[in-house]
């Protein structure tokens, strides 16, 4: 079975956490074995919203999954991209597996968008999905969407 | 079968949406038919966050459920106050479906929180959960699983 990794930073914005489980709800159902490793606080935020595990059956501290991490582990990375410290994870990740790998960068601010896009653009070769997000998780779903049926077809 | 109504707010605090599926789960668990009232960024949310509506059965614009209110119509009102807006919300259903209520009070400001609490008990009897809370859901959830339980035990 393929494997997939989505990684969570820091939870600052409303939309990461439905997301998540949207991203995973998705994956699963293209055929993966879906894991997410996050902080701490973004995995307490998962627990809540996903109290019988229906959606993210396996949960692993972010630190703990880049301390065993090698090439060939997942077969495609999934980052959420919200932060600086995202933007450093995903790129670590990135070059640690070498697989197929989507970043998802999403903020209020057009600046720090830009700035974060600009930055994964530079160090990896990722695709990438961008949208000024806060509140409302639409313009990134329909995106994700959008490139997982792109795979999926290729 | 106990109709349980939940207020939810427009989404500001990344805990809101976990929260409220964690609220919907609860009540179900315990008996209730569980129907999430919202604005339209929040319900948003709550569809990307549960796409196989595992948790959430029945959603409706927080509007349209206010223009058909009436006494008895819910058994059991639980509303999560964040913003000015939510406070005016959860009175308004309070004083019209005259039944056992529960105010789920949180924000990251201290003084806001305190604002927010106090309008609440001046306005009606509810039941009233508060915690400073922002990213971390643990404190409102030990709160509101304490608040169920002593609710069951009458």
């Amino acid at each position: 079975m393929k494997k997939a990794l989505i990684l969570l930073g820091c939870p600052e914005s409303p939309a990461q956490t439905p997301l998540a489980i949207y991203t995973t709800y998705r994956l699963t159902e293209i055929g993966y074995l879906v894991t997410v490793a996050s902080t701490p606080s973004a995995k307490k935020l998962l627990e809540v919203a996903d109290p019988d595990e229906h959606y993210v059956k396996n949960k692993m501290d972010i630190e703990t999954c880049l301390d065993g991490l090698e090439e060939g582990l997942y077969d495609f990375l999934v980052g959420f991209v919200h932060k600086d410290a995202a933007v450093s994870y995903f790129v670590t990740f990135y070059h640690i597996l070498n697989s197929k790998s989507l970043a998802i960068v999403f903020h209020r601010e057009k600046e720090k968008l830009g700035f974060f896009e600009k930055t994964i653009k530079e160090n990896t070769e990722a695709e990438t999905i961008t949208a000024r997000a806060y509140h409302n998780p639409t313009p990134i779903r329909v995106r994700l969407d959008r490139a997982l049926k792109k795979m999926e077809e290729l």
